[in-house]
């Protein structure tokens, strides 16, 4: 097994894809001659994601996609040959490297939809034996990203429209495959922006990132920082930055009556050395050492040297402990170094969380900021967010419907012609829930 | 995008799988003049995964391919160009076009191997840059499949060495690249087999499965039943399988005191269908009516038919509801039927329970069953398991050591250089808990 890749190779084999009762149960209809009566199955989840009323449909595109791409090569024939009880007739195997999905048709709403419990969202028809098949493949499909996109926009509702987020998930996610789905769903469900530079490249969302505790730790001392110089905004002269930080290191601490010996020169040189490499750019991440003695008093002085030079940082993130409690306190100092340094954006440059945002955590975190900031909005914050899902997985269903639809009704499922009834009401009651959640989801498909 | 695939092309696009910071951090290192610096970093997580005391360490394999591959395409290189501040030199850009791991070296301990918290399992050594580049890479290719390993290694644990463990989690895994990854790590961590097709073929994991609810709900009555006749296995003469299994439907629901009325004739159908579809395979789904009414009494019908023809039912498959009474309630119904029509391997025909199998679950089940058939060993039980992994992930760590011993002691975070005589003392912990995995997890790396 080579590395593993986002893009399966043309016509590949994505129709193995599939739970092998699938295959068995397909030999079962070929035996008995019905594999070519028409069917109809509807995918829809019981109850709501995340203990919740509504979820976005998602990973449509890539489930027409993959219909398209449908069959059997021979070595997936010869395969199934090899695992398939021996008195399977060599006819069914002649029959599957026929197969594709040229007569099954589709209807479902659109990507980003929002969609409720027990409606069907996606409708599929065609022959019975390739619509049996096509279960597993589809579920695969469109489940993660129905959630990870339902998870998104349930973050975008509670963040409220200015509060930026960002998706982090990479290094926890089910592998390469795994964490590009939930870059891009995540981007289709609300999300502003994703820290995966391959899921930037492929499907055209915003990248972001800066620096984390190793790029801090990596540092002891200012003599490290080479080159030591930078040339103001404007022109003139260029400047020894650590110089000049370490000189605003002592009014800060000064202000802050903090002591100036508890500050980590590690940590000073390591945001020196940033700022000298991305003057436009510099984000401070507080929290390596000590956050209220030395990450604050060494952020504000590196970004006062900056903005002595016509830079203003970006930003400070906090990646540990209490987040609503250390961004108040951030807050505060970046208010009182405005205020008496009289560099009046400095009290707004905005603070970043990361690490194990929940909805609670975030809605908790809103809260106690709101009582901090009184009227303000939290447009200043940026929430970074780790899509490791799991047990809230809905349990989404494929059913085969039309033409057992009493048989289905006695287990109190659809059947198949009441649907496009259905999608005109849940689109009249999606539009309330989409109109809250901004910018416009439906725009987001850029991978489709 | 295109559907997804397992496999990377030779050569592709791997090492922008990576957080951005990674890069901006390696600009801010190379400005500096550090990135040539040699590095080392260690993999290991604070606390063991679903609060347990161990892992298994898996996806080394991969990193290591992974690594062999890494290197930045003229492509790469020209979005990162794209996303990178404007003020980023040129030089750089130049410097990553030509990088490879080809300085790394990797030192880890076997995949599969037993490892535990807070000691190294895997160790890079390297130019700082590419050492700090790779990350992000390495946690995701490392992160989930030990998660995977380890829940599976903790199953079969549970379930001891008789018990036949299924994963069936395609469905719900986060897209095709999860689904493989869980297939082919619980497979290493001492699975026995799965449902996805595309795993048995890539990584020659056994593959089952037969017959899923819609199959029988597309069946109404035994007219359907096209062809009628099998072959007896020691030759002979055809017989009409329908009546021969409605014959014995009778005497099975006159010994099991339930009216023949209540049996679902459409469940009958299609038992008898994939009876003789696969006369040697045949497995019963007990629930998609009602168990005890229905689904058994057919199961017995048709499994004591086909026994009448020379052939032996594989098994009963019991899918919701409470899967311990249900199995106890089913082996006494095979019991009895056993000693009633003198079949006596019927009474021991292998029941499989699926559906929202936890650790907990099994647990129950396993103690309920024992209450149940006292001294007896439950081989004749098979689980099959979804594999939604989420909230419980550890999170793995990444940790620049080395160069860096002094700072990194502040964090409490192990130096580079200890890592080998631990190794030493963890395989020996390890093999104790290694001889309880069954059969041998060191064997597996099949994919490898």
């Amino acid at each position: 097994m080579a590395c593993r890749a986002p893009r399966l190779p043309r016509g590949g084999a994505m129709a193995l894809l599939t739970d092998l009762y699938q295959l068995t149960m397909a030999y079962g209809h070929w035996r008995t001659g019905r594999h070519r009566l028409p069917a109809a199955a509807e995918l829809f989840f019981r109850c709501g994601p995340f203990r919740g009323t509504f979820a976005l449909a998602a990973g449509l595109a890539e489930a027409l996609r993959c219909l398209r791409a449908f069959r059997f090569s021979a070595a997936d024939v010869a395969y199934l040959r090899s695992v398939l009880p021996s008195t399977t007739e060599d006819a069914f195997f002649d029959y599957l490297a026929t197969l594709d999905a040229s007569e099954v048709t589709v209807s479902a709403v659109p990507e980003g939809s929002v969609i409720f419990a027990r409606v069907p969202f996606l409708q599929v028809k065609g022959p019975l034996l390739v619509v049996q098949l096509l279960e597993t493949t589809l579920l695969c499909l469109v489940n993660y990203a129905s959630l990870v996109a339902t998870n998104a926009a349930r973050f975008r509702l509670l963040a409220g429209p200015d509060m930026k987020l960002m998706e982090i998930g990479l290094r926890r996610a089910q592998g390469p495959d795994g964490a590009l789905s939930a870059s891009k769903y995540s981007y289709i469900g609300g999300f502003d922006c994703t820290s995966n530079v391959l899921a930037g490249k492929l499907y055209g969302i915003p990248v972001r990132g800066t620096i984390a505790h190793s790029f801090i730790m990596s540092f002891t001392s200012l003599e490290e920082v080479q080159p030591r110089e930078l040339l103001p905004q404007a022109g003139g002269e260029p400047v020894d930055l650590p110089s000049v930080a370490e000189s605003w290191l002592r009014r800060v601490c000064e202000l802050l009556q903090t002591p100036l010996e508890n500050v980590n020169r590690g940590e000073l040189a390591a945001f020196v050395a940033y700022a000298i490499a991305f003057p436009h750019d510099f984000q401070g991440l507080l929290d390596t050492y000590c956050v209220r003695r030395s990450g604050l008093p060494n952020f504000c002085a590196v970004a006062l040297a900056l903005h002595q030079l016509g830079y203003r940082a970006i930003g400070v993130r906090l990646d540990s402990g209490d987040l609503a409690r250390q961004s108040k306190e951030t807050r505060q100092v970046l208010q009182a170094c405005g205020a008496h340094f009289q560099v009046p954006w400095f009290g707004t440059i905005p603070i970043a969380v990361s690490n194990d945002i929940s909805e609670q955590s975030l809605e908790e975190f809103r809260r106690e900021v709101r009582e901090l900031l009184p009227g303000r909005r939290p447009h200043g914050f940026f929430v970074m967010f780790f899509c490791a899902l799991g047990p809230q997985n809905p349990q989404q269903h494929y059913r085969l419907g039309e033409e057992w639809l009493e048989s289905c009704s006695q287990r109190g499922t659809w059947g198949g012609w009441i649907m496009s009834q259905q999608c005109a009401q849940v689109a009249n009651e999606a539009k309330g829930i989409l109109a809250c959640i901004s910018p416009s989801v439906a725009s987001r498909d850029r991978g489709g």
